[in-house]
């Protein structure tokens, strides 16, 4: 990057608060609102979620489950029904109070997540076990109210999808809840090219009014763990809060086994964090709305030539710009699509042009290759593939050097102190103990993993019998 | 229809409002929600929105158009700003008050639109005419404040896509207002069959805040008339009153010219009720989420191998559905699916089976013949081809024999007191004789449609010099 350029860009090495919201800014993937917690997705932030949505989408489907969508708001008697739920969310909440210029009878609740309005209809629509399973999701906005506004990561407002079904028997419910943690876990990897851990949420940590929350726990830079997504096992709690019975097969009232499972755009908060750099986002292949730029040198009239040329080749196979503005310098341009995570820069001057080759510059690697013509749709091609495994890899390593496997309290501490990370400890599943971890070293327990082998050992703080290793971390 | 299917349904031809919720709710398009004038979009409903997003999407991408998404709350402040657009927002508006428990300092508006918030935020985002034009899409919910539910054709809360589009001339301004008009006519015209008149609406029906009011206008079979999506050249109304200027090529500072268009979830009831018939929805092709139902005679085992090689055949064409329960009678899923509207039936009974053919159904005329497996994928086609044709014709064969030429006050009132419809009458274009008009006979100004000529003549209730023919009629 020019030092001007450099010098404007905070370093990510440095502060990565600091360096997060200025590339968020610079990068012009989000702006902060004019409301307190809120955010303005910018265009080239949204293709990112545009892009979630069509991977996810498909998926979605050919699981048998449907969109739809259900109001937002939600009467607070409804959210009242489950004692935990409302007990969760109440402090959180937007509050309608005038509607068409009149007070209203009936405070509304802004949807801070749809549990309750959603069963209610779900209720009304089945009888019979022939009415089951329910298949549903929604892509919608959320409201969850917050003071301070963490682009992407914390914000009063944010976009997810909720799937939310229903099913006759526990084990058809269990099975949906897991697919839905492999579904994100494919998302992450795949889009994004993020390695997490899957697991179980303590009582402590689970969804207001659910049985059991199952959570993917991504490691971010600075040791922080960012919890990427949710999937609930809700059991049985809200069909009973709300007398919500079908017919089973032999004549028998069932109240339906439900589950829930969000996946939000704080994810975009992630992908930033774990794969940017000292000179911007670096944007994985899959999700990258642009995956290659073209770079002319501006007055190279031959390279402009082929420039266009070999952008209308390329547009066939990837998602393609053609920067050929005439007011910025190519210094300039570089660092504008550096800073945007650009995988692939394709840099063209007269002097490649006459020998009908090209630059290619690696956004990830800083690498640059010259690189013939005629060989570049297949060559790029090797690139981007290469580097969404890459990005994963090396997100995949870095977590896995970063997992404390710890079994003194003393180093515990140490640890929360200085690198942080993921921390594998025994725990005795108290949630006294629980808190008394937190107070003393800010780690929660971010989830028991799925693969956790049972292994006897001692709680980490009071020594008592223990089963299993809990993750622990700092939360996000 | 089965005499006990065929009660239960209301009769289009009897009381069309009351078929209407009647055919809406059966066939599982949407349903009331319990907050009042909310309701719930069911799967089914919600697919025709997503064939609206997949149809418009790529069309407002090629256009440079992109999307994004802006904050759902909105300070009163911002609202004010624009003083007659308050005026007209503000008896519509659902306000917060509440925010995490506490009572907030500014109160927010739920959007009604999002012109204020969006505009605040491209004047941050623009200095020079380099930074114009901004043009910019969001899919998204509004809420404006209704009493009474009219399921998708009048709702609290409804979704749309609203465009917002900044430019530096007046000129490019108005090519984008028209080039979207455009756009949702071919959008009504391909994917939903409807025929409607492009017009520019009175200043007493414009857009509040806005210059000019674009409308299209479709007529409905009880002769009402649904303004089923509108475009506003906004001027540079807004950016005035926000204090927004950019700087053009010659150094002067200049207020951006602006323009807004939205298409609504109400465009399905246009759809639903152009089209349907006494025995349900009737689909057009391009838009129906299941085009071809395939339903064996239950019991059949012949016509059901058969059936399920040609679902596998056809699934490669078309949006096929096999329905192979066998806990239904034929003659209950033939209803079904006529309720819903899908275009094509295909019935397959062992003696069809054994000659290799199937019955086909065709759900606008009713029409059965049986055609041979081997020429099936063809013939479908040329049927869905024609459907979608004949029902567009159709409506607008039907929109020309119900506009009137009106020339007598007395025969504008018959007109409006029996048959209704498009009344195309001179008018003086004074707002209190427009007021007259509408209090006299119920009819208001729908449009000047775009191609009306100029004629001279005189206005029909006041007799002063008019220039041309407006379309007057019911307002849906």
């Amino acid at each position: 990057m020019s030092q001007q350029f450099k010098k404007q860009l905070k370093e990510k090495s440095v502060d990565i608060s600091e360096w997060y919201n200025d590339v968020v800014l610079k990068a012009e993937l989000a702006d902060y609102a004019p409301v307190k917690g809120c955010m303005v997705i910018r265009p080239y932030g949204y293709a990112l979620w545009e892009a979630v949505q069509d991977y996810m989408n498909p998926l979605i489907k050919a699981k048998g489950i449907k969109n739809a969508y259900f109001p937002m708001f939600i009467p607070m008697s409804y959210l009242q029904k489950e004692k935990e739920h409302v007990k969760g969310f109440a402090p959180e909440l937007a509050v309608v109070t005038v509607g068409g210029g009149e007070k209203l009878t009936e405070e509304l609740a802004v949807r801070p997540t749809s549990e309750t309005i959603m069963y209610e209809m779900y209720k009304n629509w089945t009888q019979s076990w022939r009415d089951l399973p329910v298949l549903m999701n929604q892509w919608c906005n959320i409201i969850r109210w917050e003071k301070r506004t963490y682009l992407f990561l914390r914000t009063t407002e944010f976009l997810w999808q909720e799937g939310h079904c229903a099913h006759l028997t526990q084990e058809e419910n269990m099975e949906m809840v897991l697919w839905a943690m492999d579904m994100y876990k494919k998302t992450y990897k795949n889009l994004m090219a993020l390695y997490g851990v899957a697991g179980v949420k303590s009582n402590s940590e689970k969804f207001a009014g659910g049985k059991k929350t199952y959570t993917f726990e991504c490691l971010m830079p600075n040791g922080k763990s960012l919890q990427a997504c949710t999937s609930h096992d809700l059991g049985q709690n809200f069909s009973k809060s709300i007398d919500w019975y079908v017919q089973d097969e032999s004549g028998q009232k069932v109240n339906p086994y439900q589950n829930s499972w969000g996946f939000s755009t704080r994810s975009i908060g992630g992908l930033i964090l774990a794969h940017g750099d000292d000179n911007g986002l670096v944007l994985p292949p899959s999700i990258a709305p642009i995956q290659v730029v073209i770079v002319p040198i501006p007055g190279h009239e031959l390279a402009e030539n082929l420039a266009q040329k070999v952008s209308d080749s390329l547009k066939k196979l990837y998602r393609v710009e053609l920067d050929s503005d005439s007011t910025q310098t190519a210094g300039f341009k570089f660092n504008k699509w550096e800073l945007k995570g650009v995988p692939i820069r394709l840099e063209i001057g007269n002097r490649e042009a006459e020998k009908n080759q090209v630059v290619v510059f690696r956004r990830d690697s800083g690498v640059k290759e010259t690189v013939p013509v005629d060989d570049l749709g297949r060559y790029i091609g090797q690139i981007l593939e290469n580097m969404q495994r890459t990005l994963y890899e090396s997100h995949k390593k870095f977590t896995q050097e970063n997992t404390h496997v710890v079994d003194s309290y003393d180093e515990f501490k140490k640890i929360m102190d200085t690198t942080r990370g993921f921390l594998s400890a025994h725990w005795c599943e108290d949630a006294d103990c629980e808190a008394t971890i937190k107070a003393e070293t800010k780690a929660t327990t971010r989830c028991l993993p799925l693969d956790s082998k049972e292994e006897q050992g001692k709680c980490i703080r009071c020594g008592k019998a223990s089963t299993h290793r809990w993750l622990f971390g700092l939360s996000y």
